[in-house]
């Protein structure tokens, strides 16, 4: 299989590393094109949302009708690439990609989608090339997945953020909670994250909350924060 | 060393789990005292933290005024043991704890706080027995570290429980998440939280933030969430 990649951000440069080993492919800057082959079985445009369109508007003067096109963004519709190709489709790793930093690639999940069976096809044997976790979704689907991948990976990540500036500015440090971390980590694949919840506002611990709260006063958007959470929290379990 | 562990929750199961091989440790229902031993080293009180001046107190009539009493709370400050007993301490192991479920005991931080070098001593020879990860700190650092784990392990957690049930709504599930969970979590042991944060908000893509908010319109409590996290992010990466 030959492919093109088109874009050198994070995801861009994973896929390709992913590739290599596995068919011919080849990574491309999305503002000159310069090196792109016109002969290619699948073009993925790996760049930012917001220019997915122009990329794939320029694309096509320089390959065939045939081409299956994909972008691999998990908010942007499979609909941006109309009009333009006939095979279009979406190839989505859901992964949080940092350069520089190696992945086992094939547990990441890829989601496919296309227009047409033969580009589901395609684009699925690209994906079960680099991963094991290979599935056809739909547009609305994918837009819930980037959003629970959001919550559960990017604001959880901003949460620890959180943790380690605070635990500074009393002398402390982030690595004192690795071990708790990693077991929180580790229980969320052993029961519903639901069933394995603790702490002050699962036990509906007003006294430790508001204790909480007030240490926190000085911080604007911690407390803020804190009480957001510990609301909704209050609100899912009724029962102590 | 022979020690009393007052209180059955998860916290209490597990410090005698962790404790039975390792000296001579026996588990004590909190509302009768039955089988308190009177010649232990340390007592270590390990109830809900409304209740541990009640436990005290009641403690008193049964051991000699030599003993170490300890209470295992995060959030409750030493000075709750004052007046009670002339060595009393702190001995709060920071991990989420699920009763049936087993850990790895010897890599758990344990904090330890005492007003006499003999409590510190001996409740650290203690906390050694367990875990290679062992420290003394005081009560403010206790609680920021508290704080910091609900941060990092509740509202975490919470995240995780909303997107499953949000993923479920949509015919997905949680996991899916599986890989991207791991890998952000491990990702934090490597690079310092605040450097390797990802997603629309690091980027500053509103574009993404808005229709996602969009998406989440009906659901009032995660369209907060997700402004009030977005905004945090926001506001702490001023250049994108």
């Amino acid at each position: 299989m030959k492919v093109d990649i088109i874009g050198r951000g994070n995801v861009g440069t994973h896929l390709m590393s992913a590739m290599s080993s596995k068919c011919d492919a080849a990574i491309v800057n999305p503002r000159t094109l310069k090196g792109l082959r016109n002969n290619c079985d699948i073009y993925l445009i790996s760049v930012s949302d917001d220019a997915i369109a122009d990329v794939a508007s320029r694309l096509l003067s320089f390959i065939s009708q045939e081409a299956i096109v994909a972008h691999t963004s998990g908010t942007t519709p499979l609909s941006i690439l109309s009009d333009l190709y006939s095979i279009r489709g979406v190839f989505y790793p859901l992964q949080t990609f940092t350069k520089g930093k190696d992945l086992q690639y094939n547990e990441i999940p890829f989601f496919v989608e296309s227009n047409k069976s033969k580009g589901e096809e395609k684009l699925c044997e690209l994906a079960r090339l680099i991963s094991n976790n290979v599935r056809i979704i739909d547009s609305e689907q994918r837009k819930a997945l980037h959003i629970a991948s959001v919550f559960s990976c990017n604001f959880v990540n901003h949460l620890w953020a959180l943790s380690d500036s605070y635990l500074k500015e009393h002398g402390l440090s982030i690595e004192m909670l690795y071990p708790l971390i990693e077991e929180t980590a580790k229980k969320v694949k052993e029961l519903p994250p639901y069933y394995s919840q603790t702490g002050p506002a699962r036990r509906h611990d007003m006294k430790t909350i508001n204790e909480h709260i007030y240490s926190l006063g000085k911080d604007k958007n911690l407390k803020e924060i804190y009480s957001q959470l510990t609301n909704s929290i209050l609100s899912k379990y009724n029962n102590i």
